[in-house]
């Protein structure tokens, strides 16, 4: 299958919304193997739709068309599609049905609106929508297959995975399938973990390894095509295998895996509680572990100690230490943790101080320098580290840099 | 002029990332007045690059192509575009230097990487980029204009600023241009807004009146389009006034704006600092407000207090009240706003309790319920809300709501 995804809608051109509705399906083909060639954003106008769309319909045998299905008079995208394939739009009664009593008619909704959304090519196959009122349609025509989806974000997700998905895996029959797996690295960089795997990089052909940068973490894809389902899951773990025996404990979770999610599990697993000081990232460690849900289990207080009187209220660090060796040194981060575990009667604390900048630095302490410290019944341990960056940046480094020395203890503690 | 965008690169059709570069452009060329009609996003193959570029060539007199610059040999967007212009690419002694000065050569970069991107064609105009190393190409031919940026989203974003709108504007000469200008609104959702102004939207023609929902906000964007400076300027204003007429104080600020930012120069304004005490949003209030460069002159300190213990220990909260009137009441959430105040010695607290979900409620205090407090040397108020949506969603829209309790005190305070 060759697909081509379209777009439509003024507001893409007017670069008021970013188009994440191509990505998610350009994300769902290529998890089922299905050669995307390209991508097409035009306005809300039924000329340059139908236009747009006969050129895809010349070279591509899939077009997914999203947005344009709404029920105000801009919304011309089965009109332009029919005009196109020579194809009727008709009341459909079971759709109108079920739009009048989604929308609760008429208490909302208008017969207009309402009817406009229900009319259906004659030899279409319906896509329900289970939480909006434009159905999906399916159009097949020869060799061809036209997809209309409604452009609402979370209408048009819905629908791809529980109608288009199954619908082109069934189609596509026994040909080749994909699948991937999503490796997850923190505490090296992206030119660290390729040179630790580049043999594996430059040897790959299938599966495929991929490096992704993101934000303070590495994710490596392994994606794997083979007609066999065994093959597909068999090779994908060799491969893993063979990367996990070079990372180790670098990788810290898989797919939909956070790190904040694996440093929750982790304390749940082992039943212990933290607490949280932090200066430089200002809350945002704490943000971040409180994300999960559940989070009251483990995670007991934080403190954001921004200034010097607060390092020593909260959390019990001596004015003299803060005076003699600075805010931004390892004995304050310690002091930090440590205050912050005994003040809120939790088995760990974490204490982070450092400069976020853009401003505060010096030529011995610059903007970037933090020291993250861990304190436990056993004691304190601190790290130092350089974040290059931008305040927001070097915010979210750190954050990840605690969350990491948290999970490294976890993982190692055999209690 | 019409325009179109080509955005060239596998990672956009595998869908693993999001074309935000299309979007940012959209946006520079709506700005201009530049009509966009169509957005075309095509992979690293040679062949569907000259495809993709020569039947826009058909159509558009403007078109800007990002990716495929760069130094690997999967980048060749600058080949494919000069095949089909019969433009020959010739070596750039001068960008060839820059290059190698940018990279530090021999430490990092290699001589084959440096040449490709130092090759140019021989009628193009260099764009500088000051922040990478592919130079930006405009080729002029017969009445098209060919642009090509790298597609590293802040190369691009500097160079879109810097060269290619300064440019634009002096090709367009003295036609029509656009300006416009967004006023923030917090405390109303969408349809109130519309509400409010009903009349002016359905009056609107030029300048145009735009609703954007943002999260926790609501976004007008008027915009104006004449050949006189002067009247774009003038006619903003008059609509800006109107809407102001109605909004008032909900409007916290325009364009650029965020409501940390606004509470963080009214706390230097008026020369009075803060301290917060958060349950439900975990953190997020002040990862926030120490989000904004300088914080520490008017923030001194946040306790994230999740546990009961906490907010006593850290607070004072009596454990009293927190068991008659339970963790979720205004009594707490006024004793926590106090507590922060008193303990970090600040003109102004802030307490946050609530419940985020998606476990945790009930049907006297069910999820999204939330107490925002405030004290000052007056003593303290309590908010009531309540918050439909998932966690994280909640515990956003109540930092926002938190902020804007904290703004509305500043802005009335006359001190």
């Amino acid at each position: 299958m060759r697909a081509e995804i379209i777009s439509v809608g003024t507001e893409l051109l007017l670069g008021d919304v970013v188009d994440t509705n191509a990505s998610y399906i350009a994300q769902s083909l290529a998890l089922l193997g299905i050669d995307l060639f390209r991508k097409t954003v035009v306005g809300d106008n039924r000329e340059r739709i139908a236009r747009v769309f006969k050129e895809a319909l010349e070279r591509a045998n899939l077009i997914i068309i999203t947005g344009g299905l709404g029920p105000t008079e801009d919304d011309i995208t089965k009109e332009a599609v029919c005009e196109v394939m020579g194809e009727e739009l008709e009341l459909n009664e079971e759709v109108f049905e079920k739009i009048k009593k989604r929308l609760g008619y008429p208490k909302r909704g208008t017969k207009e609106g309402m009817i406009k959304q229900a009319l259906v090519p004659l030899s279409a196959k319906i896509l329900p929508n289970p939480v909006g009122t434009a159905p999906g349609i399916i159009l097949e025509k020869e060799d061809k297959t036209v997809i209309l989806l409604p452009g609402v974000p979370q209408e048009m997700r819905r629908m791809v995975k529980e109608g288009v998905v199954p619908y082109l895996r069934t189609k596509k029959g026994r040909a080749e399938s994909i699948k991937s797996k999503v490796l997850k690295v923190v505490g090296m960089g992206e030119s660290q973990v390729e040179k630790a795997i580049l043999d594996l990089l430059e040897e790959q052909s299938n599966p495929t390894i991929a490096l992704l940068a993101q934000k303070g973490e590495v994710h490596i894809r392994i994606t794997a095509k083979f007609k066999e389902r065994r093959l597909l899951e068999e090779r994908i773990r060799e491969v893993e295998e063979r990367i996990r025996a070079r990372l180790g404990d670098y990788i810290y979770g898989v797919d939909e895996d956070t790190l904040e999610g694996k440093v929750a599990s982790l304390l749940r697993e082992k039943n212990l509680t933290v607490s949280v000081a932090e200066s430089c990232t200002g809350g945002l460690l704490s943000h971040r572990l409180t994300n999960i849900p559940g989070s009251s289990n483990y995670y007991y207080a934080g403190i954001v100690s921004y200034s010097n009187e607060a390092k020593s209220h909260f959390l019990g660090v001596l004015p003299q230490v803060i005076q003699e060796r600075g805010a931004v040194s390892p004995e304050v981060a310690e002091g930090m943790a440590k205050g912050a575990r005994e003040a809120a009667n939790t088995d760990l604390g974490v204490g982070i101080t450092g400069i976020a900048g853009p401003t505060g630095g010096t030529p011995e302490k610059p903007v970037g320098l933090i020291y993250i410290a861990l304190s436990t019944s056993d004691g304190e341990i601190c790290q130092k580290f350089l974040f290059p960056g931008g305040r927001e940046e070097v915010k979210w480094k750190a954050s990840q840099a605690a969350l990491d020395l948290l999970r490294q203890y976890l993982q190692r503690d055999r209690r």
